[in-house]
């Protein structure tokens, strides 16, 4: 059996996480297979994990060493956990990356952002069209999410059809992009699906989704009935929402102004790859000044309460020449992501000091989400009745209770998180191998490894504060002078009312006093012996252990 | 009118944010009221902004400057946002303390903790005896919430009864505690009350509170369905819901073992106090182990997914011989509170590749909250029917949306926000001062103020990573030697490909060489120079702007 060809997929990136999705399929003999790559997202940091990480991608590793083999990048739509990493890593995968017009026209930019050839990215027509990528033939079957020419992609290998979901809701009128259709769905099982490998993010919503299209004349009820200004805000990706909220503000006749950066990004390449071309008319910001507050309707970035976004900054004072007052409304039309709450609340807050009225999503007229929930989940494996189901985007929880939705339905279904690589090429998946994944951040310029240990120490530092301590060793091996000690994030005086740097300094300068000649000479023993000399007086001092980074100058 | 007597309100923490609560009363001639503190909480921290930070206090200076005018520190209950801060400030503001009889032993055994007179804690009676604190007749009224013999305070005054109902619920059948007693409350409201200072938790949520007793059935339910072993968790101090645990898991036929420290000292503390005399019959772990895991069940801390409590060690392998496998059954009888989502998430997540099913409160079944809704808390605004409401216990946006609906039924309410100072003997509320409030920091073994840097500085450490730069100056200021550098949380090796020391050195010993005699004789601009050496250097190798520390060692 080793010989013969098999069809394999292994995700580096998405199953085991919301984010940062990487999915490998591959067609040959084991060790040989030629291999296409869907997506390459990031995922965000934080400040208890990541502290000054940047971004943070699925480690690429196994495929990077396997890029010879690699016949294509295949990217489902424009959202950043899916194409955010093609530009950072293009240089080591040097494969031609497909999608479709708008998600290209956003690859370019980024490929062009990073000194890479945007030529590289090529633009592919959806479904029935194919495009050829070694064993694969690949189709982009248009499916209903919240960014324009969202596509699942229908994969034929010559062990048979593989259906790869992407992100997608069952939307009849999804704003923008093409609604659900469940004949084009059907046309794709018709001759028997051999894997579904399936977007698992709302498998825990057990209603049905509802449209996009359903918010419009709630939000712009809403409009209608606030006094003030209005100021709206969500995902500057979620187009199809800055679309809703555009034409909602337009219908209770306000004008409308977007804010922010990446919203006037997004809306611009909308426009200009045409799938925007009925986007109401939206006026500048220097315009919107001149308005009556009634009349104006702000859409704003920052719906997670991204510290520099438009949101945050309204909530503090004055963004671009506008101002929230008493009596204003600020809507969030949006979700906010687990580990952004605080952040959001802080904002709110904010907002309540000022007299601004916030809305949020809690009453479910003022948001949906793009993904499916559990019964659109269950009407999609009915459809596509596969051999089998391969949950994917998602946390372990979602994939394990999206596998028992599947399972449930007759379905055979396995949970494979990232670096398991399943063989699809038999009746059942079956485990072949795991591969080493990971993660790897984007700090600065650089890409660092999660486990190489410089996050570490950040946190270390930002936990237990830092303490330098300078000695200099003469000819003849004797400490000159005192030891000389710097404190960073540490209170200056602690319990003996003496400053902290001369009690460490003096600990220091008794420690050298007493060391032996033996210790004087090494290196290595005079600077544990200080450093735990330093930990010691630290914790009777202040009560906590510090870094400590020991400095040696020897004059030689 | 400056010289008449008066009765003040300043919260000096609680009034904008959940926690810490600290709030004052006094009467008396402006800046000779007599004083009492109603409760002395804490918050807890988080990584984002109050890294390597043990507890939260609210800023006291202002009572500790007028501790000789503080009658008496009073104390509603006994958890942390109300208790946590007294031992820590007491021989600052050494005024007697008083509580009842659970909270008490609770309170002794934080005084002792941190060196202080326990028997400075005084139990009292509840409603309708009377403490006398000066010009203060104080009355503790028992409420339901959801540990033992929580009280709202009756303070009579000589401008009038104020209630300050501390946290309550409005629970017929609490489970410990106190019911709710509507008859009691009409009685204290007869006379009429000034003002009622109230509890703002649960203001947005529109639903009726459910009573504790609604759950054992439900919970008892869930244990009868579960196969293996059965795990829960709650706060520790929910004292109620321990206990509604223990019964449902007895209820279901299993063995009950309680996990977690905290969660031993409180059950501890209720048996001693004789209000938990009631509680089912527990076992230790070393019997546990013993058991069949379909005949145990363990009530566990951790809720909030605390790295080293219960639940998480649970979540990564064997806790005190116990150890999770698949098909058990692990229930969150709790809410997640903002700001803990992810820990909680990871958790669940771990849970899940272990193959134990989750259950959390997203269905209503297992958990309630012990603190009173919109509902109950307009019933409240009826049954005492105020001259002013004074909303505290909550968020700016709880405290407003409480005023609103104080207003709503016509009641004159405001809105006061740490350290703004009202007078409440008119007819309205006025406000007449504003106190410099804030937050203090147990860092270790010390209080640090949270402006003086020092988590500043901790915080710039992990967002942009540290570099230290060492050099020497001998007796004719020259440069000795070569500058050493040493860097903690930074990359290794940068775009140049050279090990990033090497190069901050070399720029180091570069900008020493050029450097005029002017700069090498000041330390100041010595120290700046190189330091825009360093982060210059920093930028084009790593692209990040690290925090330095320049220590210059001068050979005298």
């Amino acid at each position: 059996m080793s010989g013969a060809e098999r069809l394999i997929y292994l995700p580096l990136g998405g199953a085991g996480e919301v984010g940062m999705n990487a999915y490998v399929y591959g067609w040959g003999a084991p060790g040989k297979e030629r291999l296409i790559l869907v997506d390459l997202g990031v995922t965000f940091p934080d400040m208890d994990t990541t502290p000054g990480v940047d971004l943070i991608f699925p480690d690429m590793s196994w495929l990077i060493e396997r890029a010879d083999r690699l016949e294509a990048i295949v990217i489902t739509h424009g959202h950043e956990d899916h194409i955010g990493g093609i530009a950072h890593f293009w240089q080591e995968l040097r494969a031609p990356v497909y999608c479709r017009r708008f998600t290209g026209h956003l690859a370019r930019a980024k490929m062009e952002e990073r000194g890479n050839d945007p030529e590289q990215v090529h633009v592919v027509e959806p479904f029935p069209a194919v495009l050829e990528a070694g064993p694969f033939g690949i189709s982009f079957l248009p499916v209903s999410h919240s960014i324009p020419e969202s596509s699942a992609l229908v994969i034929d290998t010559p062990a048979g059809r593989v259906v790869h979901t992407g992100d997608f809701k069952l939307d009849g009128a999804p704003v923008v992009g093409e609604p659900f259709n469940a004949e084009l769905w059907h046309e794709v099982a018709a001759d028997g699906v051999k894997a579904l490998v399936c977007d698992s993010t709302n498998v825990f919503v057990e209603t049905p989704g509802r449209s996009e299209s359903t918010l419009v004349n709630n939000i712009a009820d809403l409009v209608r009935k606030s006094s003030g200004m209005f100021v709206a805000t969500t995902f500057a990706s979620n187009i199809a929402r800055v679309k809703t909220l555009a034409e909602a503000g337009h219908a209770a006749g306000r004008s409308v102004c977007l804010m922010g950066r990446a919203m006037l990004r997004m809306v611009q390449a909308g426009r200009e790859t045409g799938v925007l071309a009925d986007f109401p008319p939206v006026i500048g910001h220097e315009e919107a000044e001149d308005l009556p507050r009634e009349n104006l309707m702000l859409i704003v970035t920052g719906s997670q309460g991204e510290r520099r976004a438009a949101t945050a900054q309204l909530s503090r004072g004055k963004y671009l020449g506008l101002e929230l007052a008493e009596g204003d409304t600020f809507l969030f039309s949006s979700k906010t992501i687990p580990g952004n709450e605080r952040g959001v609340l802080r904002i709110v807050n904010a907002f309540s000091e000022r007299g601004v009225n916030v809305v949020d999503d809690s009453s479910s007229l003022y948001h949906v989400s793009g993904h499916a929930n559990r019964p659109d989940l269950e009407a999609v494996h009915e459809l596509m009745r596969p051999e089998m189901l391969i949950p994917m985007h998602g946390e372990h929880r979602m994939l394990r209770r999206h596998a028992e939705a599947g399972e449930a339905a007759g379905i055979v279904s396995i949970i494979a998180t990232n670096g398991t690589m399943l063989d699809l090429s038999g009746a059942r998946p079956v485990v072949c191998e795991h591969v080493e994944t990971g993660r790897v951040y984007l700090d600065g310029v650089l890409k660092i490894g999660a486990l190489d240990g410089v996050v570490r120490d950040r946190i270390r530092m930002a936990l237990n504060g830092h303490v330098m301590l300078s000695v200099i060793i003469d000819e003849d091996d004797e400490p000159l002078g005192e030891p000389w000690a710097e404190v960073t994030g540490l209170a200056e005086t602690g319990r003996s009312g003496a400053p902290l740097v001369e009690r460490i300094e003096a600990e220091g300068a008794q420690f050298l006093s007493r060391a032996a000649d033996k210790v004087l000479i090494d290196d290595d023993k005079l600077e544990s012996g200080l450093r735990r000399a330093v930990r010691q007086v630290a914790v009777e001092e202040i009560g906590k252990k510090p870094e400590v980074t020991v400095v040696i100058s020897r004059l030689a």
